[in-house]
C-alpha cells in the first residue's frame, strides 16, 4: 500500500518504551495514544494488558517465557507499523538482547526505542499494583529490579526520566524528540536540500 | 478510542478467509484488500508470508502446531479489530475447532468467516505452487485435502465458489454481503427503525 503514508499523514512505526514496573510506561502509553489519537494519527498500544492474557497466554515470566514473550511482541508491532499504524509498545522487556532482535527485524528507522527511567526506589514507592511488596515478601519470583535482572539501553532514541518530569512534560518530550526525527529523516531523503 | 468508528467510517473486524490450498484464498485477500482501500477503509491482510515467517517461526504443520498458528493468528487479527482495523486473513485453517476458537475470542458480530470453496481436483489443477504434485508424490507430508484433513465450514457467514466466480465477481459478492451485514446491525440497532 504505497499510499499509506499519504493517507495517514505518517508511517507506521514502533514506540518501544522499556523500563522498571512502576516507571510509568502505561501511563505514558496512554497518554502519548491520546495526543497522537488527537493529532489525527493512527496509534495502538500493545501491552501486557491485550497480548499477555491473549496472544502470549502459553507463556509465563521465566528468562525464556520473557524473551519469547519479546519476540512476539516485537513481531505483532512490527505488523502494525507494516500496516501503517504507529505502536506503542509498553512492557518491562528487561533483556538488550530481546529488544536489540526486535530492532533487527524492524526498517530501518522505524524502531524508537524509549527508555522511561525512573531509579529503582522511587518505582518501589510508587508500587502502584503492590508487585513491590509482593516481590520483596516473596510472593512473586523473579520479578526484576528485585530478583530478576533488568538490562537498561545504553544508547535509546529517547529517555524519560519520570521522576523529573510529569507525565505530560514526557510525552510533549517524545512528540518533540518524534518530529525532530521526523524533520531530519525528510531532509536527508530531499534531493533539494542543500549539503554542507 | 471511541470515535475510531467516526474517524475510520467502519468499526473494525475480522474477515477470516479458509479453504484449500488453491481455492483461491491469496488472490481474493489481495483484490478485497485493493477494494476496500480504495473505499478509504483501513484494511490489513495476515498470511502466510508476513506470519509464517516472522510470529510463528517456530512453528511446523503438525496438527499441534496448525492449531497454535491459528490461534496466534486469531489473536492478532483481534489485536488489529481492537484498533479499528478491517483484518483480511488468508490461511487455510483446515480445523473446524481452531477456526470456532478464533470467533469465540472475538466481539459479537465482529468476525466474519468466508468460504473460499472450490472443489479439490480445481485447485489441484491450478496448483498455483505445485504443491499438490510435491504431495502427490510424497514430497510434503500432512498436505490438507490429500494426507492432512479439511474441515469446511458448516454455516460460514459468507461463501464463495471460486470455481464458478471470477476473482472480481467473488470480491464483490463479499462486499455485497458485507454491506448487507453492516445495514441489518445499523437497523437492529436504531431505536426509531420499526420493528416488524
Amino acid at each position: 500500500m504505497p499510499s499509506l503514508k499519504l493517507r495517514n499523514g505518517h508511517d507506521g512505526c514502533v514506540i518501544w518504551l522499556t523500563g522498571l514496573s512502576g516507571a510509568g510506561k502505561s501511563t505514558i502509553a496512554t497518554e502519548l495514544e491520546r495526543e497522537m489519537f488527537n493529532l489525527g494519527q493512527h496509534v495502538y498500544i500493545l501491552d501486557g494488558d491485550n497480548v499477555r492474557h491473549g496472544l502470549c497466554s502459553d507463556l509465563g515470566f521465566s528468562p525464556d517465557d520473557r524473551t519469547e514473550n519479546i519476540r512476539r511482541v516485537g513481531e505483532v508491532a512490527k505488523l502494525f507499523a507494516d500496516a501503517g499504524v504507529i505502536c506503542i509498545t509498553a512492557f518491562i522487556s528487561p533483556y538488550r538482547a530481546d529488544r536489540e532482535l526486535v530492532r533487527t527485524i524492524m526498517p530501518a528507522g522505524q524502531f524508537v526505542e524509549v527508555f522511561v527511567n525512573a531509579p529503582i526506589e522511587v518505582c518501589e514507592q510508587r508500587d502502584p499494583k503492590g508487585l513491590y511488596a509482593k516481590a520483596r515478601s516473596g510472593l512473586i519470583k523473579e520479578f526484576t529490579g528485585i530478583s530478576a535482572p533488568y538490562e537498561a539501553p545504553l544508547n535509546p532514541e529517547i529517555e524519560i526520566r519520570t521522576d523529573l518530569l510529569s507525565p505530560a512534560e514526557s510525552v510533549n518530550t517524545i512528540l518533540q524528540r518524534l518530529d525532530e526525527r521526523e524533520r531530519l529523516a525528510e531532509e536527508q531523503s530531499d534531493p533539494f536540500a542543500v549539503v554542507q
